[in-house]
């Protein structure tokens, strides 16, 4: 089985290779070939998805990506800039299930800024639909803007849009997840406002009926964000959109305060997939050795289980994970007092050791 | 001077006759005139905005705003819910600029489910832009989709959409709000996916020209919404378009875990607004004497200080405010052991009492 590296920018280099690391001592045969993308990719090919790395992207049965963005690359135009990688490479290999779980380690209670009471315990799974919606919406631009008040000046518009087939199969991934946890699914809309997702809210009930044992509940997204600060735990599963995912997932991570722990997982429809953590490319920590590689080995893990079917190695990451944090060690982002700071390779090293 | 009252459902009726009594004892020598909105506004007239209704808003000098929202008003078709008034009221009124402070009480920090630390003190200010974005953009609806995959598919959509000069004005709000505070202006957009947002940036970066004076910093949404989490009180002033205005000013007042308190102002161009607690209509308490009237207590003085230019009587309602949370009063949102439970007359006596 092939699996594409794609470290890119930042601390991304650094984590990868704790996340590699692990992969090479589970006595698996996996051939790994490594490609740059992001700032990296524009460096070496002037482009931050080169077709050589988009190639390998495709050919491989999983991907495993670090991280993208860097100061230098801020000021390029648009279309270069290191997101754009990200983005083509939804985009190109049609990783329309973005599943990102948000938990909270019994160790880590304290990094929260919520009391932790409100977070001890925290287990949900956002489902973030990622090729639709207003992020790939035709048409958008800046044009002359053709009506009302402000008829003739410049103005800025994107198109959001979702297909119904778009919705059934986000929807499907949603309710078999909630199968597989505790059989609830919110499913967050702002169908009161929006066309769009009077739409989604339509089609997802008709899904349901294919998930009878799941409770479904619709929630607005400001309502939804809004219960993620007051009671994240009432939560098991949510599904939404890819722009109130950008936005709702992020929020949930940080409900953790732990988000250098948080991996995710971007699926297409055959369960290949794009593995990252969750946190950003963090240049101002980068190649100090000082970076959390937990949320990429965790990725690493959930690569097993979801694209390659050795749901017994993901679980015994998962499990030197949880081995070395018991032992007390922990990277700068979420130590506390007590506990032992280690480096990025010190923790890589005791996630080998512990497996 | 003509206020417009409207009640609107649920506990609104409760809380604003709260407020009534609070603005008739100032001394003052305000009109007032009282129209059905939302669900009542169907119940007597068939629609959610009747037009005595929207006429006596455009004929007031200002307007203050229950909440809308009931039950029984569910299943009605989407053009006839009771939150088709509000979004109704702000573009016949043309109130572009939402005003959302979120602030925490001293004697409330208890109630916020984040640590004390973190937000003790509170005391940001978010700015929606209200009229334009994807909340009307045009078009939108239901069609079959005419490209992609998903080709001849039926898929909702619609349009997100800002003119220079919506920016403009908003952006000269937000700038002249922070002026008045700690000179600090947050503009959140998603300039790295959304044409409309970077032409937002755009705008907003031509405009600090005007106010030097004003610290200028740019934040994605999904970045602002884990800063919102992490360390809220880092920001001073957060300006943002309706979408995502709607989502961070629900989250931002959710961290001081008493919504009850949050008043809401939202100004048209020669500074006639409309004021409404931030909290919504709360059917489940209703007519139960139990709601708290703070929020739209709040919201009058808001009311003064913005349209009505009394802004000795503002601080004069904000002090009476302040003196019954010293007292100890409390109603059961914010009820905390140790303090005294009253109701929400009770509570609208003691502020008039402190006045
Ligand atoms: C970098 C950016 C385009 C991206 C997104 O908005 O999807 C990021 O925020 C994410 O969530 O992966
Ligand atoms: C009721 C709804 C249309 C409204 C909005 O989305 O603007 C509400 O959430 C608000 O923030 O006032």
């Amino acid at each position: 089985m092939k699996i594409a590296i794609l470290p890119g920018d930042g601390i991304g280099p650094e984590i990868v290779a704790q996340a590699v690391k692990v992969l090479n001592v589970l006595g698996e045969s996996f051939e790994l070939e490594t490609a740059p993308v992001g700032g990296a990719g524009y460096a070496a090919h002037g482009h931050p998805l080169p077709e050589a790395t988009l190639a390998l992207a495709k050919a491989a049965d999983a991907v495993l990506f670090g991280a993208v963005g860097d100061y230098q690359y801020d000021n390029l135009e648009r279309s270069l800039r290191p997101e754009q990688a990200i983005l083509g490479l939804r985009k190109q290999l049609g990783l329309f299930a973005n599943l990102r779980p948000a938990i909270l380690y019994p160790e880590l209670a304290g990094a929260s800024t919520l009391k932790p009471e409100v977070v001890s315990g925290l287990d949900i799974l956002i489902i973030r639909e990622l090729t639709g919606d207003i992020y790939f919406g035709q048409p958008r631009g800046v044009r002359e803007c053709p009506d009302g008040p402000f008829k003739g000046q410049r103005e800025g518009f994107d198109t959001m849009r979702y297909a119904e087939g778009e919705i059934r199969r986000i929807a499907r991934v949603a309710f078999q997840a909630a199968q597989k946890r505790d059989k609830r699914l919110t499913s967050v809309d702002k169908a009161n406002v929006l066309e769009t997702f009077q739409f989604w809210k339509d089609i997802v009930i008709d899904v349901h009926k294919e998930y009878p044992d799941v409770a479904l509940e619709h929630m607005y997204v400001d309502n939804a964000a809004m219960q993620l600060v007051r009671a994240p735990k009432k939560f098991d599963v949510i599904v939404t959109g890819n722009m109130f995912g950008d936005i709702l997932s992020d929020a949930a991570a940080m409900l953790t305060g732990s988000i250098g722990m948080l991996p995710s997982a971007s699926l297409d429809a055959n369960n290949k997939g794009l593995y990252e953590p969750s946190h950003g490319s963090a240049p101002d920590i980068a190649g100090k050795g000082i970076a959390n590689p937990l949320a990429t080995i965790l990725s690493a893990a959930m690569m097993l289980r979801f694209s390659l079917n050795k749901p017994e190695q993901a679980d015994r990451i998962e499990n030197a994970v949880k081995a070395v944090l018991a032992q007390g060690l922990r990277t700068g982002d979420i130590y506390e007092a007590g506990t032992t700071k280690v480096g990025t390779e010190e923790m890589g090293n005791a996630v080998v050791k512990a497996l």
